[in-house]
């Protein structure tokens, strides 16, 4: 794991000054570095800390003069954040799962699993399951029969992957989370409560017994390429068509995905994100944390919801939003503005309305 | 699993035409189905995708010319939901568990399993424990020392079914659930922040250094018959007597129930719906996804809460809920309509009082 | 685990009177208590439900005429609460874990284990793990290469505790938690459209391709002594330092703390609070069930959050929190009074308009 100066500077598209050759074997925040580690200091607000550290090497903001900071070389990047990117891929040294399949994991005799697999203790891999090659799954995972993922996939500790889920290459799925439960549908023999409810806005007429009979999922989850879900997320299956999730979209932990929905491309959710059954979410949409999104709604593509934003209605492509109700953010300010001082309005509104009367009155009496 | 048209039209209470004998594997959204599949067409507008797909038989709206549609059989329903229910339970597969118990499941001695157990490996099954006939437990999931759970129980892979947890028949529980989890209940020694603000709103004298002190959950979680659990939910077991779940009430992933709450029968709660300790909860509620409900309040029989709303104080029976905090739907509804228009009204309401002071002043120096 | 009288008023600090030689096995509510059982009836509001039951001792209110109640004993007790987390200290059997290591855990042989371990069946620990005394560790859970945990750890069973991750003593950890999954951090080759809406507010000059590069954790999760973590709660690790958890702070089910947070001492987060990436949280914090913090902002020592508090921005210490946006609490009542009468004050202030128009007039036309 330990690597040049030079190698990490190409690896980061980077111009380094100094030797070259000297090698680290990890990264650290610059007051915290050792002489083995890299400092990551790619801003002037890192100076104090890399006077303090011992590393030998730092990368740092651009300009920054690197030989005031007793160091033998320096990495100079524009994109701090993206620089972080290829450096923590290089240092990640990833769960330690051993390579071949464990003797004390179960994977039944018609799954087909890719070379390089290493898949740990206490796996069960079910009938008919097909994993592409370089599979890292780690202990007490369970894939379930006639599931398929493909290339390069790496799955955490007590992760659910239910029947006949299909996933993409590069798939990363944190522990415990849950892909293809039983989506949550119901309906009642008679007209429910909420069915009342949504056609006469709050209003009800009669309350009537109701049990509840259960709506099987038979649909499954298809799950692009280049998908990373968090711990213990939940992603329903669908009813008779897939709940999907395209290319290159990122889900935060404890996100709860409805049944049926289908989330485009390279969208992002945030923690503890919920989506309702059936909705429709585009490409390049990103969702704080703690969005909520109702149910058979469609968000375009490239909005932006902030956190703890509840969407009940559409939203056009392009649009930001806030707040419960979701309206777009600049309105949204407004209206927090104005409701922060409404109670002195509502004071001085008191007041008005009485002068009005006076004035009226004195109108009146004139 | 294949059935035949004149079966499949028994088992849904329903009406066919056509040739009965057809027999059919799956269904299908009509544009996809497949010959050996049975289209989903309970309203007009699948009547396109009718025409895309190559299905035989369709299920079809009321009053449908099927003739048109080259087809074979059809079956016509009144209430397309109430057929998607009795469909699905016909072609659901159900998760495979292989019958009997697995070699690698370890079950205690003691425990108690009914007929026609369907036990997984890697299953944990601890002391006392008594499971009904006809379980179907997947890999992974543990059933703690003296639990008891009635017949047809179907329990997914990673359940966490604690100690003494009792619960009823034909229970369903998604992937990775916790039912007996600590209560989350704490003391400190003298009087905390949060009892002073509790007494004061918001007001607090001085602040204090202060430990927790855990309070151990002696009591357990009870659990009705036709209760279903979703995946990640947890359900945390009683201080002294018992949380309790009644009959027919479904719970959607990641669900949060505190300690000694009480939910009544047919009660459904969505995804991400947190319950505070002590709260009670009627019959027929129905909570939207993340729906919040404070601690030691009472929720009448069939309240209904849309989306996101949190409810701090009791709710009478039958009352409709929405925002935060809770108020009467309609009431909401206004007041979102009236918050909207605030930032505006805010502007005229200054250009008002400017007038009136004219007005005013205008009076005084007539 | 039967206690006689006397040792159980020792271990509360609390005086008794009667029969002290009478042994107990188990609390139980007033009403539902049989012989062997000591009714928990701290309040006189228990004294109808004492009359009912079978219970010969009981724990009552200061003050209480024990000889009304058909009772041997009686234990009088000061602040109700604090004998609660004492008595069902005294009476929590815990979890049933064999003692010793179960044959069918893998335990690394490089793991060092300390003395009086009780480590179930399917557990799976990694290389270098080094866990104190007097562990136990239920079924099914990992614990990963390098991790560190303290003396009299008790873990439930689906507990992920990722690589490094260093503990302290006297931790206690419900059912699948998940510590130590990978940050959820990415960064885009182009400034995204999230980082332009921060610049911005809310607008947005154009909507570009954007892929999602992954910034991997190379921080560890560091957590002090006595903290207990609820079920299905998720703790990132850190991106470059840790992420931390203070001593004695508790975290209930479900909660989501992101990447690189600092939690402090003695800290409370209740069901389901979400806290962003970056963010620090001081000492003695309450934050009640649902709220959301969001990233990169500081939270001060003692501060409280109401229930479903969503936070944006910095909080002083010591300030107590309602709503969303989060103000002061005595704020929040202030603004919510108001918003419930804006719809009648928007009808009024609409009528004032029009009589001010028309005393305008008047005025004019005079």
């Amino acid at each position: 794991m330990a690597h040049s100066i030079e190698t990490i500077a190409k690896a980061l598209d980077a111009k380094f000054e100094g030797d070259g050759t000297i090698t680290i074997s990890a990264a650290a925040e610059p007051a915290r570095a050792s002489r083995s580690d890299i400092a990551l200091a790619m801003d002037p607000k890192y100076a104090e800390g890399l006077k303090a550290g011992a590393a030998r090497a730092a990368i740092l903001w651009e300009g920054a003069a690197w030989t005031d900071y007793d160091l033998d070389a320096a990495i100079f990047v524009k994109r701090p954040r993206l620089a972080m990117a290829g450096l923590s891929r290089v240092f990640d040294p990833g769960p330690e799962i051993a390579p071949g399949i464990h003797p004390q994991a179960i994977v039944d005799p018609s799954a087909r699993i890719g070379e390089g697999a290493a898949i740990g203790p206490f796996v069960v891999i079910g009938r008919g399951v097909v994993i592409g090659p370089n599979a890292r799954i780690a202990s007490h995972a369970s894939i379930a029969e006639e599931s398929r993922i493909g290339a390069d996939a790496l799955i955490f500790s007590g992760v659910r992957i239910c029947a006949r889920v299909v996933i993409g290459d590069r798939f990363i799925c944190n522990p415990n989370a849950v892909i293809g439960g039983d989506g949550f549908s119901f309906v009642t023999p008679e007209k429910s409560g909420v069915e009342e409810i949504r056609e006469t806005i709050g209003q009800r007429d009669e309350i009537r017994q109701q049990h509840w009979t259960r709506i099987h999922s038979l649909g499954t989850v298809e799950i692009g390429n280049d998908v990373e879900i968090g711990a213990n997320a939940t992603i329903d299956r669908g009813t008779v068509r897939a709940t999907r999730v395209g290319n290159g979209t990122k889900i935060d932990n404890q996100c709860c995905i409805g049944h049926n929905v289908e989330i485009g491309n390279d969208t992002m959710l945030c923690g503890q994100v919920g989506v309702a059954g059936s909705t429709r979410i585009g490409d390049r949409v990103v969702l704080a944390g703690q969005v909520g999104v109702s149910d058979n709604i469609f968000i375009g593509d490239d909005v932006i919801a902030g956190g703890s934003t509840k969407i009940y209605t559409n939203a056009p492509s392009g649009r930001v939003l806030l707040g419960n109700p979701a309206v777009k953010m600049e309105t949204q300010m407004e209206i927090q503005k104005a409701v922060r001082r409404l109670p002195r309005m509502s004071a001085q509104f008191a007041e008005i309305r009485k002068i009005v009367a006076e004035l009226g009155q004195k109108k009146d009496t004139e």
